[in-house]
């Protein structure tokens, strides 16, 4: 392996001072003298890092590597020029990703990501991307998909280095996470050499996770968890310390910025939502408590989490992916008895509350790997009602979560279709319409056949805009679009959505193909009129 | 509810003697007193019948509803009209429900469906279907989800009808099925009354079956099975016998027909699979037994099922929907050790062999409900090989399971997408061109955007055709388009959608939106010059 001679050199033995603080979080006392400091840890090769939505990510090390390269010039000339294959849970901060991305040291970059640059690199060809659902990415990488063609090193690791922070280390070596999982224990397991980072800034979170041992078939297990604060796992990550190569002192913050902040469309939206949902307990289908929500992430997210916190619903249970920053307004109401979830993306201010009363929140929160908390098994046990917003849904309730236009590529799948695919109650939620350059509503959500599919019509129950809910459940497709344009669609575009419906029912029945109607040498033409003209108002349909 | 007082008028006291076989089958001599006969039974309303790809369904009593309303001619009429949402766990034997279809007696019918008849009424608009992942129709049947508008009878029960095939009724009056389960336990739970025909010509098929309890959440458990033959239940439904309307016996067979005949391209394809297999096992990524396999139904099914009886994997595992004739073969070559499913559709053939044969098989053999066969959860802890067959893949691996030129229905998704979006391996199946009325090579079930999407680029690792194989594994949807095209597709399309991927890669990269390159405008060319022209060769992109 090309950097390991590199790395050996600068190891042993450390003539780093441990800082008092470092020392207290280190408790195995011989990882300590693989101190190093991140300037001297560039170049590697395929990596994996910690971190999802932003949190819990390595800080300095990427950054030091990125300093390394930007000043010796390296990206200038093809003979030193350093590409990584990336691989992390979820998204990490933009000052890492989006810096990597922008100095094109990014090669590979798998299973999702947020951030312009890094976005702009996949859809310029020159990252390779493929978004897969969370809860697979994981075992993925350790079935060794990931590194088909790994030939040096060691090939039962898929990874040649994996780079992750800590809170703490624990006496046997276990590494106490920040705030996230995510895919850092399958990526710790995967990785021939470990770095740590040891961040003294954020507060010792032991505790806080949930961290099961992870088996691959034929001896995988089942994951015992029948509610929310079920426990299953110890409170660190166990790693063989013989792989740490080095442990470094950080204390930079997760780079979160704001939540999305709520709107009237967002509330309205919420509101529809709380009232199907006050409707389903009348009808005896959810209990009083309701059963535990998923949420996604954006401002309708925090519209509806903050409508339950002034809501009718009280001792709910929250099994989610990410808390944002109206969860904490949702447990200071005393109406939400416990959250789960693999990350905290909480805005700088709203960390700065939470870990000063921590002691309020912990035993309320536990924190667990993506593979868990995403988990087909236990969100279809659970009964979960799973809430997430799509770019566009069809009329007849195929949804498009990913690619613009069917090819731009935006952040990626994340979690959406782990419970969608298997919740009680499977919701997307999206405003009817979004602003083109031209048109205050040239982009319609709601669209004859969606430009990229990526959560099916078998597995969407009901769809919400802030026009209004469309319930869709057992309902045949020809039953559905009638219901998706006239309840969801924004007025602008309900004529021609209908007009398209009542025409393709009309052809399709004439030929004996009536089942789910198209027009196809239409179905994409408020796409491509919108890459014409600016707008999805078409004339016609001729 | 409208049928009660006709049925209360047939039913107590039973003036019918019970013969000697059925008097041994049913044990709880209380239910004798229901016995009636088929003919006494119409009409009935929202019904839910046993049964599971053609097998295992009532047959008697339907047969007799049918001829009711036939000879009385009710259907010629609209005051005396009959018709009835049917919900059966997937296909039942076309002599019954084709013969509803063609007498226009089925106005809804979920959530699968095969044959001529029941196709046509779906396209011709008459029935309303929706076709739902196999595993989810029973659990959205008792949440309530297909009678969310039920006024009539007892809210709490979606079905006012059950009438479901037995082999036997144990002493507690539990029900002891025919050669499926399917979604039997919950159809029994979900119904007002019901209606059993105990079949005495099929053998009692006590001890076949794995009938696990089912809870709703929030009390649902986790399905603890670590292994296919790992039992989680008992040999028999239990059922309220006092909602027990009737019992009729019934001799008629499961009417199944021939298994599809394997060819030359479903053995090019089954070698193709089985050689990527054995690189596997090499690799060290699949254990040398393999890991428990699913298969759907079709030719290159029985040709892989076939091939694995002769090829080079021992002690081999099953866990799947259906076992088609070949198993018997596998099972006899001794290299299958144990097989798992929720029905057995043998051939009429077949079916005498194995009955026969019964103690040769049934301590390898289990059949479980669909809910508990197609469980994400026991999928994905399996590690399941997936193997299925779909109408069309696109270049990036999005798969149509289910309509033709994206509107017709064929026969539904059946259990694929259970499989392939939870096994370790998820691979689909097809010949690479079928014929159209006028060209032998006329549609290629290659495509640059599939016309329907029920299985997403997420979701797919290998896409195999007579022509080679692609693994997609870790790779980008740039990576995976020219291997899809140059290793499946046929040589008469490949050039075509070579250009089809080169000029989408060249205008997306210039607008920088290639993550996954498409022209809409010309998406679903090769489907409209289909339509016109009789064949997918189309003239150019332009």
């Amino acid at each position: 392996m090309r950097a390991t001679p590199r790395l050996r050199n600068v190891l042993p033995p450390s003539t780093h001072q441990a800082s008092a603080a470092l020392r207290e979080r280190v408790r195995r006392p011989a990882l300590l003298s693989k101190l190093t400091t991140a300037e001297e840890l560039a170049p590697l090769f395929q990596i994996g890092w910690s971190g999802f939505t932003g949190v819990g990510y390595p800080k300095t090390v990427p950054t030091a590597i990125a300093n390394h390269i930007e000043s010796n010039n390296l990206q200038d000339d093809p003979t030193t020029k350093k590409k990584f294959n990336l691989f992390v849970g979820a998204s990490v901060g933009p000052e890492v990703e989006d810096r990597w991305a922008k100095l094109d040291m990014i090669s590979r970059r798998y299973p999702h990501q947020v951030g312009r640059e890094i976005a702009k690199g996949i859809n310029a060809g020159r990252i390779d991307f493929a978004d897969k659902h969370l809860s697979m990415f994981p075992q993925d990488l350790t079935y060794g998909y990931y590194s088909l063609k790994k030939k040096h090193g060691d090939p039962r690791k898929p990874l040649d280095w994996a780079i992750v922070e800590a809170t703490a280390i624990t006496e046997e070596g276990g590494i106490v996470p920040g705030a996230s999982v995510g895919a850092t224990p399958e990526i710790l397991q995967s990785a021939e050499k470990i770095i740590i980072e040891v961040n003294t800034r954020i507060p010792n979170l032991e505790g806080l996770h949930d961290i099961n041992q992870s088996f691959l078939p034929p001896h995988r297990q089942p994951y015992l968890i029948k509610h929310p604060q079920d426990r299953i796992g110890n409170t660190s990550i166990p790693i063989d310390p013989d792989r740490v190569v080095a442990i470094v002192e950080s204390d930079l913050p997760d780079n979160t910025g704001e939540n999305s902040p709520e709107n009237e469309e967002s509330r309205a939206i919420a509101g529809h939502l709380i009232n199907f949902l006050s409707d389903e307990v009348k009808a005896g289908r959810l209990p009083a408590s309701l059963l535990p929500l998923q949420s996604g992430i954006g401002n309708v997210a925090n519209s509806i989490i903050g409508g339950l916190a002034d809501g009718p619903f009280e001792s709910v249970q929250v099994w989610t992916e990410v808390l944002q920053d109206t969860f904490i307004r949702f447990f200071d109401s005393g109406k939400l008895t416990f959250a789960t979830a693999t990350s905290i993306k909480f805005s700088p201010d709203a960390f700065d509350t939470f870990y000063a009363n921590w002691g309020n929140y912990r035993d309320r929160l536990l924190l667990r790997s993506q593979q868990v908390a995403n988990s087909p098994e236990i969100i279809r046990r659970l009964g979960i009602i799973a809430m997430n917003t799509p770019l566009e849904v069809d009329i007849y309730a195929h949804a498009n979560s990913t690619n613009a236009l069917g090819s731009r590529m935006l952040n990626g799948l994340g979690g959406s279709a782990d419970f969608l695919r298997n919740a009680k109650l499977s919701i997307m939620h999206t405003p009817s319409v979004r602003p083109s350059k031209t048109d205050p509503t040239g982009i319609s959500c709601i669209v004859p056949f969606a430009s990229h599919i990526d959560q099916t019509e078998h597995d969407l129950d009901v769809i919400v805009t802030e026009q209004g809910l469309a319930d869709l459940r057992g309902l045949s497709p020809r039953e559905r679009a009638p219901i998706i344009i006239n309840n969801c669609a924004h007025p602008d575009y309900r004529p021609a959505l209908m007009e398209y419906y009542e025409r393709s029912l009309f052809e399709c029945l004439k030929r004996g193909a009536g089942h789910e109607p198209h027009m196809l040498r239409n179905a994409f033409k408020f796409h491509t009129n919108y890459m014409e003209h600016g707008t999805m108002k078409i004339k016609n349909w001729d």
